[in-house]
């Protein structure tokens, strides 16, 4: 099925007729369980459910208003119009003009770190999902929303809530049912930090990885049998609060995505000396008696995973870190 | 079946009048497509069928004669009784007592340079084998000889030839077809070469790094699929003299065996910063045309498959790199 036709399905029953702006905020999220393979490519289907944690006030501030031509502010710099940003929002928005001569103008700030390696593709889809929300004051659920802010990009599902996000695969054809959902977890003590070891781009980007993995390592034919191992201890980690058995699923869950990496022709690896060297570093933590797990995502960079009692003796050992309260 | 058993029916046939002293040599080995994973543990059945090659003049030069109580000499120095190496010779002799009070004294040499991160059971078991052979003039086909050399440790299986040696997984119970084959290739042009990264211990044997990914890790569930994939490649590749093919499927399937163990929970992990330095330069000399490929076994060492052509550009690279001419 194509995007436009989902689309459709979904507006059918809002008006057409736009307001002068729209704007909205999407936090960045971090997945616990990781979204890794597509079963469609063109609606960002997964093959696997997904969970993620929010990143609270890290994430993109994004407003849309009418305008007579198609035009994107980033972090205050207009973007030229043949910049590969502007080709995949504004093809993203095509599905959203409901007048032949109605064009948008955009403005969008990230409040995510520089190189620190947090995807600003799903709190930049979800954020402008949420701000024509506004501008054409649809009266759509927040689920139905989630698959408006996948269709940009596939985590962008789980952007449009905060706190501790599932974003389910579904079986459906048109995807109606790959919807994300908050889980209602309050856990204040959770802390997430970002190590960044490397802030020159990535030799590969996260989707053709994610592609070719896909395709040519023979390892990813055992990736959904370990998420659908993984997600359910990971979600009921989180209802029991329980750092250990959480760190441990999602550590391993984060590992096992780098491994079917490993498995592609030639090897797709992130992993750079420094990568491996925080790894060894939280794993001699963790002997100590610090609890302490990390996840990655497709990248170089490491995040840590702990409770704020274990910050302290965290930042002895990685002062450079940047920790994210998700429930500030 | 048990141990006793089976190598009772190997050795039905042949005499139990030893000389007084039998010697021989075996070869290291180090695989092109790997041991990963046993169907038995007690006689050392593999999940997967394996391809190495054998490495010349380094290895074991073994020679055993008969003694009043067992000792063993390696490489110059004589072992505590109590000594683990010694406790696994013996018990694995015990099967070759043909009377109540023979005992063996081992000698034992190797020719592999210390910390080259080779693994020694190979050809130490091999040499083990090939001496008692002499010892008893058995005679056995080199065949039932990788077999009894299997029961001491798997690899050993194909240590028992030189160049390029082919073990098929076997399917009997009693692993009397799980046996090594030469596949009688002359490659004067073909080169390994080690590169030791680290000479430190390693934090986890390579048995119960085998052990535990096999129980604990869900994707080694592919493990068998990725071999039965690429053991043809890498067999016709060898037949074919590309070291293109040859490289690429080997890589990927050393690069494949880490990534079953990171799995593992905790994640079983060789890869030290100086492992990812050292494949990234390998990656790069790639990129500017040097056909050269990476394998890697159970530890944090880079092993280098190329052709002799390509050794001055690589040399310029890793200079510390000891090469090996396995037909030398």
């Amino acid at each position: 099925m194509n995007k436009a036709a989902v689309i459709q399905k979904i507006l059918a029953a809002e008006s057409a007729a736009p307001l002068e702006l729209g704007a909205a905020y999407a936090p960045a999220n971090i997945a616990l369980c990781k979204y890794w393979g597509k079963r469609d490519i063109e609606l960002n289907l997964p093959v696997t459910g997904s969970l993620s944690v929010s990143l609270g006030d890290m994430g993109t501030h994004t407003q849309i208003s009418i305008s007579d031509r198609d035009s994107l502010i980033l972090d205050g710099t207009p973007m030229p119009a043949d910049h590969k940003i502007n080709a995949r929002l504004f093809s993203f928005l095509d599905h959203f003009r409901t007048a032949a001569n109605l064009y948008f103008a955009v403005e969008s700030n990230s409040t995510v770190p520089i190189g620190a390696g947090l995807a600003s593709s799903a709190s930049g889809f979800a954020a402008t999902v949420l701000a024509l929300k506004e501008l054409f004051q649809w009266e759509l659920s927040n689920e139905k929303l989630s698959v408006l802010a996948r269709m940009g990009s596939g985590s962008a599902s789980r952007s449009v809530y905060n706190g501790f996000v599932e974003w389910h695969a579904g079986v459906e054809d048109d995807g109606l049912d790959s919807v994300a959902e908050s889980l209602n977890i309050q856990w204040p003590e959770f802390r997430i930090a970002v190590l960044t070891v490397s802030d020159a781009p990535k030799k590969i980007g996260s989707t053709e990885a994610m592609n070719r993995t896909v395709g040519e390592s023979v390892l990813y034919e055992s990736w959904p049998k370990k998420t659908a191992h993984d997600l359910p201890i990971i979600r009921q980690a989180l209802y029991d609060k329980d750092i250990s058995a959480l760190g441990a699923q999602a550590e391993s869950n984060a590992l096992s995505m780098h491994a079917t990496m490993l498995g592609c022709i030639p090897p797709v690896c992130y992993f750079e000396p420094e990568t491996i060297d925080a790894l060894q570093k939280i794993w001699a933590l963790r002997k100590d008696g610090v609890e302490v797990y990390a996840t990655m995502d497709a990248g170089p960079n490491v995040k840590l995973i702990f409770e704020s009692a274990a910050q302290e003796d965290i930042l002895d050992v990685f002062p450079e870190l940047k920790i994210i309260n998700p429930h500030k």
